[in-house]
This record gives C-alpha cells, structure tokens and sequence, in this order.
C-alpha cells in the first residue's frame, strides 16, 4: 500500500493525516466505473433536454424543470428533498423580424435576453458599423442619433480558453444598448457572441442600468453578420427594418430545487454541488447548464449508491435563474446567511458537458493547497488544470474565509459554439465526456469530505 | 528574456543549447494564432470530406483523393509534390440484408472489410451468441458447426482511453471469422466496435489468414445487436438470413501523396509529418483520417508560411491505405531503406480531431528525454499527456534507432464514436480542435528542427 501525507497547513482536523492511496484509488477508480457504464446523468440529460426543452426563468418550461427535478431527485434515497422559492423575472421574447431595406439578403437574428420591444411599426433606419463598445468613443452622438448601431466585432479566436474570449466579447452584449443609447441610438445589432462561424443567433442577457433611453438590441448569426457588413461595404446608407414584440411580465414565483444527505459526524457543515437548471428559451440548454445540473446529481448520486457515509452535510442544489440575474443563487446564499449555515465545500459545473480539464479554485491559500494536494488521484481522468480565483456565478455567491468553492472545469473548445444559441441541444453532448465530468465532481467531494477539508 | 537548458545527453550536436524560451513561446504562440483565425485545415477538411467523400484505397474516391490532395499541395510553395506509386488491395461491400427470420425486427448492419461474400441465395441458420472469441474455446465443434456465430459482448466502457478499450474489443472484428470458421461456422455477426449505444454499425478490417473456411463476417449496430440479443433471449432457435454481394477484385495502383521542402543545413535528414487518406468507405472519414491529414498539411504549411527556414528536409506524407494492410506506409519506408533516406522525425495523426492531450513517443530514451524537454511549450495549449513506446501504425513502419517517431494524441472520448462508421462525417469535428491540432504539431516539428534534437 502506497502512503502519502496532506501538505501541512490546510486542515484544521487532519492535519499530516495520512492518505490511503490504495484505497482511494480504487475507490475513485469504482466511481468512475459506475459513471461510465450507467450514465446516469447522461439519461437525466435525454428526459431534461426532450421532455422538459427549454426553461427559461419564469417560464412554464422552467416550472416544468422543477417538477421533474424534484420528483427525480425524489426518487434517490435523500434524507430531504425541497424547494426554495426564488423570486423571478418574466419576459419573452415574442417575434422579430429584421431585414435590410429593399434586399432579400437573409439575417439570422434573435432578441437579447430583456430587450424592450420596438414601436409597433418598427424601426428604420440606417445602420452605423462600429466594432465594439469601446470603439464608441470615436463618434460622435451626431454620427449615431436615430441610427441603429451595429456592433460587428466577432469573439477572438486566439484565446485557448474560451472563457477568456467570451469575458472579452460579452460586452457589447450586455451593455451595448446601454452605452449605444447614450449617443441617441435607435436600436443595437451585435455580432452573436460565438466562437463557431455559423448562422445560428445566439441570445444572452443584457442590461439598460445606466441608459440614456431602453432601446431595443438583437444579435445576428455570425454569417449574418458577415451578410450585413458585406452590404454595408457596397451601400453605406441601407436601411434595416426592424420588429419586435418582445414583453416584460410582473415577476413570478420559482424555485431552487434541492437534495440534502445529513451528515454523519459534522451535520452543521455544509458541502453542495450544483448547476443551475434554467437555461435560455431558444433551446435545450444541453451544454448551459444542463450538463452542470445532471453532473451534480448524478456526481452526488454516484457516492450515495457507493454506500459511502458522508461526514458532513451533502446537498445537490439546482440554481433558478442564474441565466437572467442570478436570483436563485443569491437567494440560496442570503438564507444561507440569515439561519447561520456554515458551507465549507462548494462544486459547481457550468462551463459544459465536455472532457474534464480540472478545477478553479476559489479559497483561501490553505483550500488551494488542500485542492492541489489532490489532484495526483484524479490525474488519470485527464484532470491537469488547477487555477486559482474565480469558481463560478452561483456557487460564488457564498464565498467566505471559511469555505472552499470549486468551479469542476470542461473542455472549453466547442462550449461557446452552443452557448445561448438554438443548437444547445442533448446530441451536442458526448455522453463519455459528460460523465467523466460528474465522476470528477463526485470523486472531489468524496476527497474533500473523507479528509474533511477545510481551509 | 528566460533562458531555460536542454538536458544533456541526447542531442548530439546542441548538447547544452540554451533555449530562447522568449523567442519560442512567441514563435509558437503565432502559429496558434495562424491555425486558430485561418482556419486552413479546417476548410482543407471540409473540401476532402464534401468535395472527394469517402475513399477506400482501391476507389474511385480513393483516387480523387489522390487528385485532390496533389492538387492542394501544389499551390502550397513545395519544393517539390510527388506521387509514390502503392498497390492496394481493391474490395467493394456490395449490398447487404440481414434479417431474423419471420420477424420484422430491424437490424442495421454492414459487410467487415474484407469479407466474402454469402452464396448467392443466401445463408440461413440458427445463431449462437458468444461474449468473444476468446469464449470459443467453452464450446464445441458440435455446437457451432453450421451456425452463424454472434459475437456480442460491448467494447468496455470502463477504459479512460478509449484506444486501450479498442485494442482489446477489436479481436472479434479483426479475427472473429477466421477463429469460428474453425469450429465450422457459417458466418460470423458482431456488435460494433464502438463506444456510442447508436444504431450506426462499423465497419473496419478482417482477416482470414489462418482460417479454415473463408466465412462472412458482419458487423451490427449496437441497438441492434441488443434486439438480436434479446429475441435470442425469447427464442434461441431464430434463425437470420443473411444475403451478401462482396466482391474481391485484382489490386490497383495507388499512391502515397508527398510534400518536400528540403533542408537547408542537413537536406539528408528527413522529417515527416503525416496521416492516412484513405477513409472505410461507409463515410466522409472525417476523424479516420482526414483530420490527421489535414492536421498534418496545415502544420507544415503554418510553418511554411511563418518564414521559418528548415533546418533538414520535411515532408508531408499522405499515405495510402492505412485501413486495409497499410501498404502505403510499407511501401514509403522500403522505398526509404532502399535509397538510404534518413529519417530522423515522424510525427503522425490518425486519432481523430478532438481536443489536444500530449504526444505518444516511439524513441530510444534519450529521444524521449529531448520530447519531454519541450512539453513546457505546449502545456499552455492543453497538451500534458506523454506517453512512451508507441507513435502510430503508419509513422510506426520508420521506426529505427536513428528516430523519434511522435504519434500526436487528441483526446479519445468521441474517437470510437464515429470510427468506421456513416457517422464520421465533417460535422463531427470542432474547428478550434482540430486546428489546435495542427499548431500543436508545427510547433514540435519547429522545435525538433530548430534545436536539432536527434535521440
């Protein structure tokens, strides 16, 4: 039997505890295996995707994904199983048109998330190519009043993790009307955040805090995009039409879906994992967060069905909304805060359902330690990638000295080809890739929880 | 600027070079940014899998494919583009039926490659279902004479690597005719090769040397293998028709495609660099093996038109008929051995198109040492993964005390997915992967040239 020791420093109980790697090892090793030959989640992910669809907040789809969460999760031998009502917003999209003037040139377009409607006749006017938000500083509020501003500038290519591409990119989604609309700008076009050079629109959220007017904003397809710069190029004074019916509703009642375990020996310290179960209107929200919800179920699934006794509080939390505000998330950390549960161990997986890469890190420099000190077991899974800072939108709103948060880190190569876009659909997702990830998750939790980690 | 010092010991004329870390991560980090923005290979892909199809040696499509990669490297600024003449064993599928007899359940199945043909009126006889060929051995002649042998266990799900899993399923395609045909067997029905539960059957090389009877061999999805199994499970005295038209022809000429820039300090050292263009013929070949070949001209030419000036002489080599007897790749390193070609470096892909994971080494240990010296490069771009021993089946021919032969590994969860079957098609693949691919390949061909690393 091989031994090795935890680095000193980091756990306030089993501090030089000696790790039995032979045991470990064929412990994760089991869990893997049962993850490989059931796949669980990838089965979970088939009834979310094609039974439930598509569940954006406050949306009948989105009560749908509770029920069939919870009766799922009903289903598993949970101590308890809940919900926690979360306040969200409702708005739907309704139908756009967009076309140039005078041209039967095709535009792929959808609204972004929250966007305001256009007047009922529809806009039109000539359109302003500028690159990106920041480039908006070279014009004047002249050039761009009464116009509709086209924010061509496509996510870079060059990044290797596409996350970094899409912090960069995002921009001009979020707050392109906002800025745009401080220049008198009619409407925003942007260029689908994407790094996949199709025609498929991709929505995401956007905000008017700050604007000078709400003014409405669509992204186009890539070639789309590319179809509009191309017709701009020969006529520099075309005109597009635009509708949209898109409508804000009062908010609504949902719900954070949850499973608990109580644990053996520290009930009062808490572990979760989660995804968020929302995702956007125009698909199945395979990659966004459909892998991250099923994961989490099934990573803390695959260490309930091992008979392993968790030493603490385990809970699977499927997040509301993280999509359009992060509602659910916030309020799962404010109750969280006003009844005095201590979270220690936090996983989340949002990032998609492809191969593991590794784990964010998000925790004081002893949790890192601790996390690091790990990573030998889950090496043979393809798992190399330690950073350090940021774990993941939901899961972040509980950081504290006194917790370690994990964001479980895919592959990011095809991620941002799906995300938000009408081709987030289950046969995106490689049902290998997506369960290696939740036996990556489950054997972490197991790690943590047997060596009772703690920063 | 960093200065790092390669180890000592394995190359013979920079022993102790300093390596201009500085000058060398920004080199390669610019044949990134090329492979990942132009998109060559991807596009070269797209043209091979949509434009020429699929091309088993011997084909029409084969030849086309000859034509068309000719073609390609002749706008490439080559010193020189060459066909080596190969001869290729020339096998056509026919037409395939295979039902359960008096039963409407549907089986999808294909011919294995190579296999003989049914009598012309067809074979119909009881099925016995056996996990594997090693479990012939439990039973007797008397049992099995006659009879059409069902081999159904799955490819195993457990590997992490799916080319292990592979290696250890593929026994029953590649010999399961041959090993019943001496226990007198009628024909011989297996489940895929496959790690995906589709209804896509694969299809993939057989031998009969060594058999007693040249026998039918073919190959079911594997839903359908399930339904076989199960109405064996209701009636184990079912009987299958089985009607197949496979025809042997006399071999054709065929031929490797080659690229040469020659070398500017040692023109008598040979690298090459190189993938299979021959496909099964029931797809595009998209993973097996376009992108290696594509991968495999594009990270050539990425360093072509870097400016980089080479050191020896390089060569892209698309072999022929990897598939069935490899010829191709025996064919171009006799044809080496007889004129005293040197070669020093091989680096191949023919593991699909998938995220990039490291390089397999084939290389005296000092060699390895060399490889090993250079993974800090490419860690950045997700390559962490080296193992040792083995480079590939075509590069594989070359091997010699004299050489480092690298195969390139992209990650494997989807390989066996698509592999053989109608399913690798160009769609499978993700850009951004494959053209990491690509650069990870130009940049170690660029460092094995730059610091003239022999083993």
């Amino acid at each position: 039997m091989k031994k090795i020791f935890l680095l000193a420093g980091f756990a306030s109980v089993t501090a030089f505890a000696q790790i039995d790697t032979t045991a470990d090892e064929a412990f994760i090793r089991g869990i893997y295996d049962d993850a490989l030959l059931n796949q669980q989640g990838y089965q979970w992910l088939h009834e979310l995707c094609k039974e439930v669809g598509p569940r954006l907040a406050g949306s009948e789809g989105a009560e749908r994904a509770v029920e069939w969460a919870q009766e799922t999760l009903d289903t598993l031998g949970f101590d308890r199983v809940y919900l926690q009502p979360v306040e969200v917003p409702h708005w739907e999209r309704g139908e756009l048109s967009v076309a140039i003037a005078g041209s039967s040139i095709e535009l792929n377009a959808c609204a972004l998330g929250g966007s305001v409607p256009t007047p009922e006749e529809g806009i039109t006017a000539e359109v302003i190519e500028i690159p990106d938000v920041d480039d908006l500083k070279n014009y004047t509020r002249e050039d761009i009043e009464g116009k509709v501003v086209f924010f061509s500038a496509p996510m870079r290519q060059t990044y290797i993790n596409t996350g970094s591409a899409y912090g960069e990119a995002v921009k001009k989604r979020h707050t392109g009307a906002m800025e745009a609309s401080k220049y008198g700008a009619a409407a925003v076009i942007i260029r689908s955040v994407t790094t996949r050079m199709d025609d498929a629109p991709h929505t995401g959220s956007m905000t008017y805090e700050g604007a000078e007017e709400r003014i409405p904003s669509i992204a186009l397809g890539y070639q789309s995009a590319d179809r509009l710069h191309n017709a701009l190029q020969q006529n520099p004074a075309l005109k597009v039409n635009m509708t949209l019916t898109s409508q804000w509703f009062d908010p609504v009642m949902s719900y954070n879906v949850i499973g608990e375990i109580v644990g053996s020996e520290f009930p009062d310290e808490i572990a979760v994992v989660g995804g968020h179960l929302d995702s956007w209107d125009l698909a199945e929200g395979a990659q966004d967060d459909g892998a991250g919800s099923v994961q989490s179920m099934d990573g803390l699934f695959l260490l309930m069905r091992s008979g392993y006794e968790f030493k603490r509080t385990h809970r699977v939390v499927l997040y509301m909304n993280e999509e359009f505000g992060l509602d659910g998330a916030r309020e799962y950390a404010r109750v969280a805060q006003e009844t005095g549960e201590r979270h220690v161990i936090g996983i989340e997986s949002d990032g998609g359902g492809d191969v593991p890469r590794g784990f964010s890190i998000q925790s004081l420099p002893s949790g890192v330690e601790a996390v690091e000190s790990f990573k030998w077991f889950l090496e043979p899974y393809g798992l190399r990638e330690y950073s350090i800072g940021w774990s993941g939108a939901d899961i972040g709103q509980l950081r504290n000295d006194d917790a370690i948060l994990l964001g479980y880190r895919a592959d990011s190569q095809r991620y941002f080809d799906y995300h938000h876009a009408p081709t987030d659909v289950f046969e995106s997702i490689n049902a290998r890739a997506l369960q290696l990830g939740a036996a990556s998750m489950a054997s972490m939790l197991y790690l943590l929880d047997k060596y009772e980690v703690r920063p």
